[in-house]
């Protein structure tokens, strides 16, 4: 890929980036310093001084407690990429400092093992998230080094990686072995491309390669350990770990969602940067069973709580459902790599409606608040009362013991102006995935050119771009790509370019325009919204006999504030005949859909009498729907995305 | 009560009294001798003869094994009492032979703490289940005398609850304890009904009345312990335990749903027996709770596999459901209670309701199988595949690792002559609560009368009675109290006497004839079967916009085998024109419901396809329901009581 540089100006996004920057960073810093009240404390700061011999005291938290550090690390750089503050950066470098000195002279670094189990490095692979940590560490240096241009975090990352491509591998003496939770791998492509040391990309390789040979590692691994373990009960079970088979015969996305999601996002990278078919194919297969046959109408995969695993084909249910947060995010990371392998609108497709949906609905308007379970249907008494629903929350947290979470958002959301476009190599194509309002700069044949995009969305379905060339008389050849988002209402949006609708042609779900642009030149993109009832696959038990309501690329769901209760009393009338009005005071101003609907008539109905003789009295309503990702931001309720019709 | 002898003849009923009789028990007695390939070992015969000093070994099962013995032995005097056999009393002897070499000298019985912990006998109150087993252990006693006037086990029970009588109390150096695990309070009942001593129905009542008081005795327990427990985590739960607080003050059933329901028992034990206004009270309250908000509509209780309990009212889902059987043999021995302290309908009504429906269908039709969990939906792949359901069987298991509830289901059906008629003291009224064809004797105003009931029921609604008195010239004076089921169409069946119909009136759900009978005499009660569409309060969620088929005491499902699946794509047509005929080669005869409805019309649905447009498109189809009781007896699959209409 060519060298761009991206910029978002967008008053949707840019109220979320700011949001990040001014009370997520700030305030997640607290959390790992342990000031928040009445939270869970995080204890990653503590650990770390007490590794670097500052203070005395155990380990706290979990045992991959290092990782929200690097994680929130990874935000700041960011964040100081886009908008440079000192006095973050000089946190961030303190902190970075006291990195360095809980590292070992040989390139070690885990507090946990330091603390709390000297000697017994590299004994767990299979529950210890060593690598998974050092992945996380990889991934903030990197970052922390393209915003910074300081090397320190890096360097200790390579002492860290060179000291793992020593111990891991096939030569005599080294382990055979790869990390339970997969995540070192595809940060060790992101060193790679920072430092271009081919060993990090080659350690990638053998990790992904290794993964699910027999005999298992993990197997032996426990064996050894006198079959003991961590959390899990009896013998490892390998499905959970992605580790049952080698990665490119694995037929379906099984076990713990997140590293499922990260192991591909990895597998891409390593299909691309390689050009290994097999590879590529397994990505393309897992791909379309993840999206096509596991994942939720809100972009979340997971559908239960024990192991936070994926089930099996077409089993999605909404009330004792996962979806967490983070698995949503490697989602989008995934498919962010699928879009580098081709550019297919599916992919950003699945992109968008993780990143609109799961993801944004996760964390309250305040950016203080998080979910890590983010469920199509509650029911506030139930997650209090029904020990099946415990792990769902009505309300977002402050903070979690294991706060994987949160600070995954704020890195997501800061580096989203990586999610929108891809210039190919030779700048001859630019493929726009995201209608987010932003500027792309990027050479095409040698020609410097600003695309700036206006959009209207994710409220209205108007979109324009601009062409910029430095001096105008110069000209720029270069295909505009757009894509046509699965939401729209028909194939074919219309396409004008100055003034003046165009015929193009669509490839792979993209709009071709292949110009020579002139500097000032204007493409408009007309993607009308329209509210939308959509239907799951009849194979999706849960969903059938419902409807949901989507406009552009935002899943409505209804609240109890506005709608009452028992929600599940309420159903869409045959017309439902939707409209849409922007309640600029609502949540902070959303376009709100409301529609003809039915409750049950309850009259005669003591809550006492279970059943009787079916009468099928209805009162007709007015419904109310709120985009999902505005949920539970008022009084705790009942909330439900799927509507009877 | 005054002392009526039933006799059950009816073809129903009979098959599966010889199926307990011929099959359940001598199997369930293979299995107890861990003879049964395949199933998992019970190890309750060789647990009691290790304690015993004939066998070396450990203690094998359940810490609370030796019930299962009990519950059969039970099982086997019900039936010895109904059909002598002197090869099985032979055995059973045996059995209790070995019991009595397994009791120490100062009355304590119990093989786990005999072989296992000697010493620590009644220092884990809250799990160890040393009451509960010597419940068990009155109750076979009780039958077992009542069948063969032998009094082996009851002198082997008398001696440990005397023990047990003078260690539990208020007097200084007794526990003021009670069982984690209700059920000695009402076998208490039992044998003070037996032997009139008042010694054991004031331990009954010490148990219920301690139960629940501050400070509480789990908790100093769990202290004194050192704060371990066998299976829970943490300080002991009390709401799971019912001893959260005093029986007469709980609001609503909380909690393990068997041992709930075992306490309710013994409360309306003894609140008839004391005439204790406050404890009524209370049972009143818990069965309008537990009836009237947490009951599934085939008689389940208790919503979460996860302590096996109640969550909260109208909290029924229908496919994480635990509904475990024994939970509902013991409402159907509430229920019975209920009855004997005040004739209402309702108690009947669930009594019938989880006797034909959970119960029946727990138990294969080979008397071989049984479920633990009685499921209202099944997806079989979920079974398998989503440990969230992994509690649910598509198919009835041969035998439990904790087996309570196949000698519970053998010990119900063995003295179901019990539930049906209640005569009063002085024999003026005999009130029929169910209609099973049966003759039930007792004396009238001081004339023998005989009873005989002919039933149509379940599949048909004719009942017919006759008197029958020993000189034709005597006249006996009684009032026949017969119930109106809460499935009958009309609230006034037609009653005949001698051909005439006649005029009658409602006292608490029962029609009341008082007449001067004379010997053959003929009573004829009509109650034609229609079959209906049944809805569920607007509060239990899980229904909504969604019917039940019911005919009869009878809910009906449909299964994959009739109807192919997704059968969550099946609904109900606005006229479903419900018909039914006999089906005599199904399932060993049943009658079969079949009806117009519409199936998702799946075209252009590829399986990797997981949302697009709604489409209301379907395809008109004639689905077909079977008795729920007779769900899972043909290949696995799919099975739902609740449709879409």
């Amino acid at each position: 890929m060519k060298s761009t540089h991206t910029h978002i100006k967008d008053n949707f996004w840019n109220e979320y980036s700011e949001l990040v920057r001014q009370t997520v960073i700030p305030y997640q810093w607290e959390a790992l310093n342990d000031r928040i009240l009445d939270a869970e404390p995080s204890y990653s700061i503590r650990n770390f001084r007490i590794a670097a011999g500052l203070e005395k005291g155990d380990f706290g938290g979990w045992i991959f407690q290092d990782s929200d550090l690097y994680k929130w690390l990874e935000a700041v750089a960011y964040s100081l990429e886009r908008h440079p503050d000192p006095e973050l950066e000089q946190i961030a470098d303190e902190a970075i400092a006291l990195i360095g000195q809980a590292q070992h002279e040989n390139g070690y670094l885990n507090t946990y093992f330091t603390i709390q189990e000297p000697g017994n490095e590299w004994t767990n692979l299979y529950e210890a998230h060593e690598l998974y940590c050092a992945g996380h560490l990889f991934e903030a240096a990197v970052a922390y080094y393209k915003a910074t241009g300081k090397r320190n975090l890096l360097n200790i990352s390579c002492r860290f990686a060179d000291l793992i491509a020593s111990l891991f591998g096939t030569n005599p003496g080294q382990m055979k072995a790869y990390c339970g939770h997969p995540e070192v791998e595809l940060a060790l492509v992101k060193l790679y491309q920072v430092t271009g040391e081919e060993r990090y990309l080659n350690l990638s390789l053998y990790f992904i390669d290794e993964r699910g040979s027999k005999p298992s590692y993990f197997i032996e691994e426990w064996e050894r350990r006198g079959r003991t373990t961590i959390w899990a009960q009896g013998a490892p079970n390998l499905e959970v770990y992605q580790s049952h088979l080698p990665v490119r015969e694995q037929p379906v996305a099984v076990g713990h969602s997140v590293r499922a999601v990260y192991l591909y996002t990895a597998m891409a990278d390593l299909a691309r940067l390689t050009g290994d078919v097999k590879l590529r194919e397994a990505c393309e297969r897992l791909w379309a069973n993840t999206t096509g046959k596991q994942m939720y109408i809100t972009g979340g995969i997971g559908a239960t709580h024990l192991g936070e695993a994926f089930t099996f084909d077409h089993d999605l249910p909404n009330d004792t459902v996962y979806a967490e947060t983070c698995a949503s995010i490697g989602l989008i990371f995934w498919a962010r790599r699928m879009l580098q392998l081709e550019a297919k609108s599916e992919y950003a497709d699945v992109m968008e409606r993780a990143l609109y949906n799961n993801v944004l609905g996760s964390m309250a308007k305040d950016g203080k608040h998080f979910f890590y379970v983010n469920p199509l249907e509650v029911l506030p008494e139930a997650s209090v009362k029904n020990p099946d629903k415990f792990h769902v929350k009505p309300v977002r947290q402050k903070w979690f013991g294991c706060s994987c979470c949160p600070p995954n958002v704020a890195r997501l959301i800061g580096s989203l102006d990586e999610y929108i476009y891809d210039v190919s190599e030779d700048g001859r194509t630019a493929h726009v995935h995201l209608y987010i309002g932003s500027e792309v700069s990027f050479e095409a044949g040698g020609q410097k050119v600003v695309l700036s995009q206006k959009s209207e969305l994710p409220w209205d379905g108007r979109v324009e771009f601009m062409v910029s060339l430095p001096e105008e008389a110069n000209e720029a050849s270069f295909t505009l790509a757009l894509r046509v988002p699965n939401w729209f209402n028909s194939d074919r949006p219309t396409l004008k370019v100055n003034g003046e609708s165009i015929h193009y042609s669509i490839e792979q779900g993209y709009a071709k325009v292949d110009c020579m642009w002139k500097d000032g030149d204007v493409v408009e993109w007309l993607l009308p919204i329209e509210t939308k009832l959509i239907a799951a696959n009849p194979l999706i038990r849960a969903d059938a006999g419902k409807a949901a309501i989507q406009r552009g690329p935002f899943v409505y769901c209804v609240e109890e504030a506005d709608n009452g209760k028992p929600l599940a009393s309420l159903s869409l009338a045959d017309e439902p005949t939707l409209t849409e009005r922007m309640a600029a005071d609502l949540l902070g101003g959303c376009v709100v859909v409301e529609g003809a609907g039915f409750v049950t008539d309850d009259s005669g109905w003591e809550p006492g009498l279970p059943y009787r003789t079916l009468s099928k009295q209805k009162k007709a309503v007015r419904f109310k729907a709120i985009p999902y990702y505005l949920w539970g931001n008022r009084e705790p309720g009942e909330m439900s995305i799927w509507l009877r019709y």
